[in-house]
C-alpha cells in the first residue's frame, strides 16, 4: 500500500462511537510504528483533514472535509438532493432510511435518517463502508452496474458476515438477475444478523448507477405487508432521486 | 513537502468553477511530472477522495468526503448547527453570509448562504481558503486566538491582495486590539477590491475561538447604516452559534 493510502485509510477509523483517536490508539489500530503514524497524522492535520483537541491532544476529523463537501455539492449536489428524499422515506415508512454512493467496489454512506418511531430501531453507522454482495444496497447497484464491476465481485473471495450472506458466485449471480428484473433488492440478515433491508438503485445524468436508497428494518418487524409497503415507497423515492439528479430510470 | 501533502493539496484545485480536472490539467497545475501526478490521482481515487467521470475520464471530488462529513457531523455537528444560523443571517441582512473554521493559519469555509436580494451580489467561492490578515473573518479570529497564532501571523511575510490589505505588523496588531474590544471586525476591500465585510468570532465548548461568521457586501452598497444593521445581526448570530456549539461568549 502506498504512503498516501496508508494516511487516508487512517481517516476511516473514525466513527460515531470513536470520534476522537489519540496517537497511541492510532499506533495500535494501524499496527505501524509510532514515528510513521505520527508523520502521517502531522501531514493530515496540516492539510485540515484532522484537527487536534486543544486539551486532550486527540485527533478528530478536520474542517477541510466540510469545505470539500461544500465544493463538491456546489457542482454535484447529490447530498443536498438526497437529504430530503431520504428524510421523507424514513418518515413515510417509520424505519431507518439511507443513501449510499458507489466508491470503487463498496458503497459509501452519504446520508441517513432515523424516524425513531419504534422502541427497536436499526443502528446505522455512517462510517461503515457497505460491501456489495452482502447488502440490499449492494445488490441493487450490482444489478445495474456494468459487467466489469459485476465480474470483479463474482470472482472475488466473498466474505460471510452472517450465515445468510451469499458467498457462492452462482447464487449471487441469480439474485442479481432477479433484482435486475424487479428493480429492487431484498436482503435478509445477510450483513447484520438482526437486520432486514430493501434497496433500489439511483442513477445520474449519464444513466450510470451511482448508488442506492435503502430502508432497513429490525428482522423481528420484517413482516410481508410492511416490506411491501416499504418497497413501494422505496422505488418511488429512487425514481424521484434519479429524476432530481438529472437521470432517467431504466425500463424494467 | 511530503507525498501525503502533495496528494491532499491536489484536492484544493477543485472549485465551483473547476468541478472537474483531467490528468494533463493536473500536470499543468501542479508543475509535477505526469507519472507522479497519475500515481497520486490513482491513490486518491482508490480511497474515494476522487472519482472519475465515466466518459471524459476527468476527476472530481469523490464520495468519501461526503461520508467523512457525515461521521464528523455525527459527533461534532458544526455544519448542521451553523447552517440555519448562516441562512437566517443572510435572509435578515439581505447579503451574503458565511461561516468558516480555523484550519492551521487559514480559515476554511464550511457553509455560505446567498439571499440573491440585490442585482449585485458578492460572489463567494467556498473552495478558497481565507487568509487571516486580509479578511474580516480572519481579524475576528486573530483577536480571540492564543498568542502563538497571533505571533505567527504578525511575524510572517504578509501578502497584499489589494492596496487595502494590511501588511504592516504594527498596524495589524492595532487592528486586532480594536477587534478584541469591539467584538467584531470590519474589512474594507482588503481581500477583494470590490467587497467590504464584517465578521464576529465563534467559540466551541472549550471556549477556544474556532472560526467566524461573516457578512460580505459589495463595497458600492457598504453605507454606514447598512453596516451598523449588519453588525448587530452578526454579533447576535455569533452569540447564538456559540451557544449552540456549547461554548460561552467572552466578556468584552
Amino acid at each position: 500500500m502506498g504512503t498516501i493510502s496508508k494516511a487516508l485509510e487512517m481517516l476511516n477509523y473514525f466513527s460515531r462511537k470513536r470520534p476522537e483517536i489519540g496517537l497511541s490508539e492510532f499506533v495500535r489500530l494501524t499496527g505501524r510504528d509510532k514515528a510513521t503514524v505520527h508523520r502521517h497524522l502531522v501531514e493530515l492535520e496540516k492539510n485540515g483533514f484532522l484537527e487536534q483537541h486543544p486539551a486532550s491532544r486527540a485527533y478528530r476529523l478536520g474542517p477541510a472535509i466540510l469545505r470539500l463537501t461544500g465544493v463538491r455539492e456546489a457542482s454535484n449536489p447529490v447530498r443536498r438532493i438526497l437529504r430530503p428524499i431520504v428524510t421523507g422515506l424514513a418518515e413515510q415508512t417509520g424505519e431507518l432510511a439511507h443513501a449510499s454512493l458507489l466508491q470503487g467496489n463498496v458503497l459509501s454512506p452519504v446520508f441517513h435518517a432515523d424516524p425513531l418511531a419504534h422502541g427497536v430501531q436499526v443502528h446505522f453507522d455512517e462510517a461503515e463502508l457497505l460491501p456489495l454482495h452482502a447488502t440490499s444496497s449492494g445488490l441493487a447497484v450490482l444489478a445495474f452496474a456494468g459487467p466489469k464491476l459485476r465480474k470483479q465481485i463474482l470472482s472475488a473471495d466473498l466474505q460471510a458476515f452472517t450465515a445468510n450472506t451469499i458467498v457462492d458466485p452462482d447464487t449471487l449471480s441469480m439474485r442479481i438477475e432477479e433484482v435486475r428484473h424487479s428493480g429492487f433488492s431484498y436482503s435478509d440478515r445477510a450483513f447484520d444478523g438482526e437486520v432486514t433491508s430493501q434497496a433500489a438503485p439511483i442513477f445520474d445524468e449519464t444513466s450510470e448507477v451511482i448508488g442506492a436508497l435503502s430502508v432497513a428494518v429490525p428482522a423481528v418487524r420484517a413482516h410481508e405487508e410492511r416490506l411491501r409497503t416499504i418497497a413501494t415507497a422505496l422505488t418511488a423515492a429512487a425514481r424521484s432521486a434519479t429524476r432530481s439528479l438529472g437521470g432517467s430510470y431504466p425500463e424494467l
